[in-house]
């Protein structure tokens, strides 16, 4: 499946399984001579492992990460860096059970059905597990776009059913569930562990702000800059849907509405979410996206088993009753590496 | 801008400007021997082009294509399609006002800042005439996936806050707005009238719904199936947002809702769109993609002249007051493009 | 076959057949802001159109080029520049003999075998018609490097056993053959015109030179700037081999001989022909490519026909009797869109 | 430098520096389900290995290989499979002299000026330890293609002007240089020795032999099978041309010797050496690469140093006098990637 490499001028390839080896991740394409140190990019990985907090999973994931290769003296050199993770809390057995079912909601039928053969242990490659190598190719990225005063903060705005009714920025990284909004946090908190203790889980939205974009990053017809952020968001397992700006409110408003009017100070209101035509037209980059609740709970659902007979299955294990904190480092360094790859494609075009 | 190049096994390239010679495009690794004749491109165009009703612009664009290459004696050769259609609806003295200042939600300011020069006649490159090119790429995906026995088909689902209530496949072809309720209908095709008048436009939604795939399409972790439909949605210029399944709505959901049970029958329901991991389940393939009202208005907006000046425009001409109706077999195409490509990707893994 | 796109940041894509209703090419990628005007690339279509002199084929191909998107104004827009060149001197009754048998050297046996269908007028796609649109977009190409200084000079160094022994670069441009030397070109031509009588076709070595390339271009491992003009040049139907620098005298070579040493005036030697360790070193790139005879010779010869029934064939025509002098806009052109891409490439790297 | 991804649906990233901690690769698109033991990628590394004989460098690298991903329970998953090789012999101090020069005929120069920074240990990702890489993942190729009936064979058929005249296979694995011709072979040791006491070295020709590929694979325009073997072939450093068939004697001969005349069973010759208009005839695939001479030799050479001084540098080490015979199984692995790769695009082409 060449469908793990992404990025066009910056390019990365992921590989490995939840419970295999490790995992990691090589980022070609690099500016040469910028400073990158591990304990950099560990900050980030800091922010997507399990065991966090209260609401998310217990498992202990030794996410700690190696550059193998592509820095030297403490500086990228322009060669692929390829930066593994190591797996060390693998408990095959745990995963015997759903050796021979299909887990509802997981991508175990589907992984089965296209490959013949499945890696059941932990999902195999279809693990959450996988974001980890995008994390840390993420936080690449994001070092690459400091220098050109490039930043993306992404936070919880709404977990089953509780939404966010201010943004304070300050508090996102505060709280557990990195939701922008204290009252709202307190209770999604509440509700989540709730749902812990009944093994069920929820979804949410996760709202994602880019600031620092000059306008004219994106490339019509195809490669617009919206389309490459929804498809990296989209890459995500987790995420089942993405809107830009005003979003879905569009359908009901009007063109008079709609339309971002312009001034001498720039545009008066925010509803293409700072993508016009494809490109970026110098406004905040705003699009949210929506995460469906985690696939892994106790209770008991019905299944197949692989031979296609019909079963119960309750998913025992550590799992996140709710993902929308730990994905929000995936969604950030997702849009790192399309931001920063953009950039890199307007460097050639304009050369 | 390498951003006008698409799909991976399929790849199509478009080309031409909305008042220049002819808009065209490419499609290179159609399997040969396959019977394509131009009639049967037409249709598809014919659901495209403008002045097909009350609702849409009575612009004249002469759609008619024209096949240039790949095809001999009626059937594919396995070298590239080239399909040409000629403007001669241009009367670029009608978009002279234009040239000077940035319409709201048009792509004028961005094209700016990106290429530092434009070509303003009707929009270039960035007007929704890029699309026929699409509709007609399409067509040959199309052509291509009707022997697998896989059907596409979307439809309008709401228009201006008026939401289709039920679905009558047989109906949607058979009125203006091309939705799948005919009382809806009605009440949308009223709305859109009226708002021609008033020079004002509204948004909607668009539904499509993909049949006949067999498990197992899709390459995670990057080209997921849904990942590509995103991206392929969100390269049309007016759509802001896509969702697959339940959506939005999963945000709400928990999982022992959301997971989709199955037993001997197959999938008891279909939140998830009928894509798992990224990777097609079997289900029908089900997203919404959410329309932004046209961005052309003759109500008088505030702007920026080309060199910064503050401006009122209205934008005089004949457009679409809701784009829905004609963007359908845009979006059809473009799904019939990347559920092509990934049949032949898969062919290509399991070789 | 998707094999019709080149390039990466300056991406083209060709299409058509030799007796279809045109061949063209469309550009991506080009910065936008240039100058360019149809009378510029109509110069390079001259220089390989049939018909120059008593050593090309007499055959009539109008190649009038036509720019139909992508410059507006008389300079690039940063849009995808098609160029069409509509087919006027079309015979298919000409081909009717070799419809039905393959033609030794030719490429309709493994197109046939290939695709299972044969576009069999005058070579179809196979033609090398598919050049004309080549040298189109390498005029696009040239002109963009014609900026940064960079100059491509090809010419004919051997033709049937006659070398070039002096290099009077002026006078490539002003002998039928396009040879570097006077006396040698004088005898080439004799050769050539009565191999045209015999109904034969001579094979040759054409050189190219590359000045102005600044230490930094081309990309290690795969993507070496040797690597990609190896794959152009192999790209083009009648190159059977290439050589850089010393090239396969290298391996009748010591190290301490082969070995480009330095000093403060720059290298000593060019073995290396530019080019080292992918990356152009700012030498002059040179290197050679073997052309080989004409396969559309009249002399009969053993072949199939399609049903595997053995047969004699002449291919009567109008062909070259050496192909030399009309690649070398080919070559060059070729060569112009790896430069440019790979100064793309750079551009993004650094960036 | 994204240029350290190599292919399309067999695709392949490489990274690792020479003296860093490891090199490695990912192979992304290997068919599913397909049994794959490190034991059988150790052999073709053990081939490439420094140390095998007299004649090879006495450098000990542990190229003891590790799959990382992609494989389970002895099978291919469909995941990506990455593969390690752990550096263990680091002697970066040996390279503290070349820090601050540049050796000739090496990349120390061109990295420099492209990149602007260098990790000069072993050559960084200059050395010729990243193709160790490359074996692993050609080794996978191999195995994929031996399900179809596929061979590659290289060897040595020049050194230092010594041309082997007979070709014995079997004796190809029984001697150090790889030769074909046993008394060639005798005398190549004897040069090769004797170049090793007088710190100089030489250069060679491989040829490369291809069994058993049916008609039709290649794809024209651009990638070609032929232009795409060019470019995998000149990607390896030493590499500095390439011909097919006939090759450069093509110049040499008239169209009716170098047609490949048919009759019913098959070709009569073999001028095209396999390939004919980019696809693959049926016919065994033969081309020839020129080995440079290896670029590291202790006799004092004129260079500069970093900052510009001129200098005299002798290069002491642990290097091959003649790089050949570990080059093969680097030629071999290419050609297994480019040909499992071109089978797996024809399968998506068909389809």
């Amino acid at each position: 499946m060449p469908g793990n490499v992404f990025g066009e001028r910056l390019k990365i390839s992921t590989f490995g399984e939840s419970h295999g080896e490790a995992v990691g991740v090589i980022i070609d394409g690099a500016t040469p001579g910028v400073e990158l140190e591990e304990s950099y990019i560990q900050i980030q990985m800091d922010r997507r492992k399990p065991g966090q907090s209260s609401v998310t999973s217990p498992r202990k994931e030794y996410d700690k990460i190696k550059i193998v290769s592509g820095v030297f003296e403490g500086k990228t050199t322009g060669a692929p860096i390829c930066i593994m993770l190591f797996n060390h809390d693998m408990r095959p057995s745990a995963y015997s059970d759903i050796k021979d079912s299909f887990r509802p909601g997981h991508a175990d039928f589907t992984y089965q059905k296209k490959y013949g053969i499945r890696d059941h242990r932990g999902s195999g490659r279809a693990s959450g597990r996988e974001t980890a190598a995008r994390v840390a190719a993420g936080a690449v990225a994001r070092k690459l776009l400091e220098r050109r005063g490039v930043s993306v903060v992404a936070y919880t705005s709404e977990v089953g059913g509780i939404q966010c009714e201010r943004f304070v920025e300050s508090f996102i990284e505060q709280n557990p569930v990195r939701a922008c909004d204290p009252e709202a946090a307190e209770k999604m908190v509440k509700l989540i562990e709730s749902l812990a203790i009944e093994g069920d889980s929820c979804g949410g939205i996760v709202e994602c702000v880019v600031r620092g974009v000059a306008p004219g990053l994106g490339e019509p017809a195809f490669d617009k800059l919206d389309a490459d952020l929804a498809k990296a968001m989209l890459s995500i397992g987790a995420v089942k849907g993405i809107e830009f700006g005003a979003g879905f409110a569009a359908a009901k408003m009007l063109g008079s509405e709609h339309n971002d009017q312009m001034n001498s100070d720039g545009f008066l209101t925010n509803n293409s979410g700072g993508i016009i035509g494809g490109i970026s037209s110098g406004a905040d980059i705003v699009f949210r996206v929506v995460v469906k609740p985690t696939s892994s709970i106790s209770k008991p659902q019905q299944t197949l088993t692989v031979d296609g007979t019909e079963t119960e299955i309750s998913t025992v294990g550590r799992h996140d009753p709710c993902i929308c904190p730990r994905i929000i480092p995936v969604v950030e360094s997702m849009v790192c590496l399309v931001v920063e790859d953009h950039f890199k494609r307007q460097a050639a075009l304009l050369n």
